[in-house]
């Protein structure tokens, strides 16, 4: 059989088990999703003896350190899943809400139900335990699902996927609700993201460059993610108490992620006498300061930004500073230089908050609070399937309600078009 | 200049107009939106003398009397552009609204605020009307809109989108808000459909041909909408006259339309009642039936239906019958061969009537309705620019809402992530 017959017949298995899916009650769900929970805390001695294969052919191929960490599930990473599954059961089921209904002149009552997407496909890199929390999330929302991790997991992922299967069909889950591509044929990926009939959906998470080759090659839909160039404005009213917790907070807490903290613009108004003193604690943090002339001038240490930096996502302990004039100033910044992603404000004015959260383009905009609050489990979502830098479907971070769409239900009593 | 290089300038104009839109209030949004509605109006002689050039060219070409009806613009279809412009400023703007809001227990106010897509391209075939419709649309919800229209009434879409420029213009709308192609070069679909950068969504409207075509070559997403090959099931504890009426409206009462009714089921414990009394209305109203086996005895001057009849879109007087044996049967045969667009079902059992509307996947899913009711204006969007008949964004009727998205906005008094 080709690779690409395989994935038809996966395809095929997912879009039948998708329709069974819809149609089953929280209750099964999260019986499933808790005995999947028990099933991989009560594998793990398995799990670990085959993610030992990965890791073993991982070191052999020379992987980082950091990718070996990644690849690896140790005790606690299988408890993560396990208990990030019993949280999944743990919340609301978006299925079956209608979110709103009306009455039309002619009696008919018009509503919009929530329903499933259908069939998703998530594309990801090296870490196997997405297969547990993206299967999860997936199945809660009522959609069958097909993972395609990174090769180096390739066992991991299979040997999990498998144990969710297994623990899964017991409590009443339809056979294909849960699949991973069992070839690390690189080909795979280009002919899944052909099959516009069988999948609704792919969310890759990754690297940039994993992004961009799924959204340029693929038919179906794609979830886009791109990098995080997240601001912080210090206006000429900011509490600059407040305002150094919140920079540090962004950029020292965790730099390795999209929603820490790459650009701090300053109003002038108060530069003098916040650069100087944010400065400080930043290269006692080990920051290193690339600045516009104006904050050379006021912190020391700092070296001269480039054009390149105004645009640069470090993910990591760099950050980028610019003395602007104004509001206005900041927000011209923002709109040449933002990524869409995640812009804060640090104000005391409620006219510059107003106006910050009017007009800023981006999927989170926020008032006196850390930019690094932009995460679904932080908004409150609840869970968090991927973070969109573009609009359309949904923009910024992704819980179980953005796997659902909605259709139209109508009450009729015989209503006829004049 | 190449054709690249002027729609990039085009969509780089585009994007410039969305930003300054987005901010636009209410007020001066409708008050361009009526000044275009004038505007369209005090320049029917000239629109039409216009118009006149794209109708002879048109005959020369040898188009059908069918395409030359559609290309007209009469004094009815500009006064009925006009009015739609009129309509679309009393709806209320959606952009702004928050449309949840909620505290975490750290103390942050999350929203979701309503905010335009951006720049939407509307690619459609020879009626010059949808200019209007969708240029009137676009606005109200505060987008930047590229317009792509049948290379036959290209004269009489740019003379329409110069009317609407002009009045938008002194009205406060920024330049570049409303754009058309002016060239009827073919490739410049094809440059349009790679402009990610600089359009956020891609609306065809016309045949299933342009839509394939546009989606298969898209790299922006694309509202898509395929054939409606829509149902109605007339149950076992169906009122036969209100399932009469239904029937003969779906079919009859505008057949060309995609929510036309094109397969009938009927429950067998009431074929005997049911299929000679309707068959006899069909046939009267010139409906020409192909009917399985059951049918054929039971409708005088049916034909048998062959399998390419279930999934026909006819769009004309012809209608396919089928006796089916359950609720299931007909769930079973809409699966098979619904195209995801309109289901009714004729019932006066409340079990059937839940069942129904839980477990048939389609945009709109009616009890004793008829099928013509999935439009946005009969289901109460107040207006339509499309409907999509695939899951991601919208499914459905898309109206105002379905022109924008949300971003998180988030009140904060000083918070940082632990």
């Amino acid at each position: 059989m080709t690779i690409r017959d395989e994935l038809l017949q996966m395809g095929t298995r997912a879009r039948q088990a998708s329709r069974a899916l819809a149609r089953l009650s929280s209750g099964t769900k999260d019986s499933a999703l808790l005995a999947m929970a028990n099933g991989l805390e009560a594998s793990k001695v398995e799990l670990q003896e085959i993610n030992r294969r990965d890791l073993d052919a991982g070191r052999k191929a020379g992987l980082s350190a950091a990718m070996i960490d990644r690849l690896t599930l140790t005790d606690g990473v299988i408890e993560g899943m396990a208990q990030g599954l019993r949280e999944v059961a743990a919340l609301p089921d978006p299925v079956g809400e209608v979110t709103r209904m009306w009455k039309r002149p002619n009696g008919l009552m018009v509503g919009k139900k929530r329903i499933p997407l259908g069939v998703i496909a998530m594309i990801y890199e090296s870490r196997p335990n997405v297969t547990a929390d993206a299967g999860g999330l997936c199945l809660k929302a009522g959609n069958a699902v097909i993972l395609r991790g990174g090769h180096e997991a390739l066992h991991s992922s299979v040997a999990i996927a498998s144990v969710l299967e297994r623990a899964g069909r017991q409590a009443g889950i339809p056979e294909g609700a849960i699949q991973v591509v069992g070839t690390t044929d690189r080909a795979a990926v280009g002919e899944l993201l052909q099959m516009d009939r069988h999948i609704d959906l792919v969310i890759p998470r990754g690297g940039e460059g994993l992004i961009r080759f799924v959204t340029e090659t693929s038919r179906i839909p794609v979830i886009q993610h791109f990098k995080g160039v997240c601001h912080v404005f210090v206006d000429a009213s900011a509490d600059l108490a407040r305002a150094e917790a919140i920079v540090m907070n962004g950029k020292v807490q965790r730099p390795g992620v999209c929603n820490a903290l790459e650009t701090l613009l300053v109003h002038r108004d108060v530069a003098d006498t916040f650069l100087p003193q944010v400065g400080r604690a930043l290269t006692g943090a080990g920051v290193e300061i690339r600045g516009c002339p104006e904050t050379l001038r006021r912190i020391d240490g700092a070296v001269a930004a480039t054009d390149e930096d105004w645009d640069a996502e470090y993910l990591a302990l760099i950050l980028s500073v610019r003395v602007v004039d104004s509001l206005d100033g900041a927000l011209d910044h923002i709109a040449a230089h933002g990524s869409l992603h995640t812009e804060s404000i640090v104000t005391s004015d409620y006219a510059s908050s107003q106006r910050f959260l009017d007009e800023v383009d981006a999927s989170c905009v926020l008032v006196n609070a850390s930019t690094r609050f932009n995460d679904g489990q932080q908004l409150g979502l609840g869970a968090e399937i991927g973070i969109a830098t573009t609009k359309l479907h949904s923009y910024g971070p992704m819980g179980l309600e953005d796997l659902t769409t909605t259709k139209f239900i109508v009450y009729g009593q015989g209503q006829i078009r004049e």
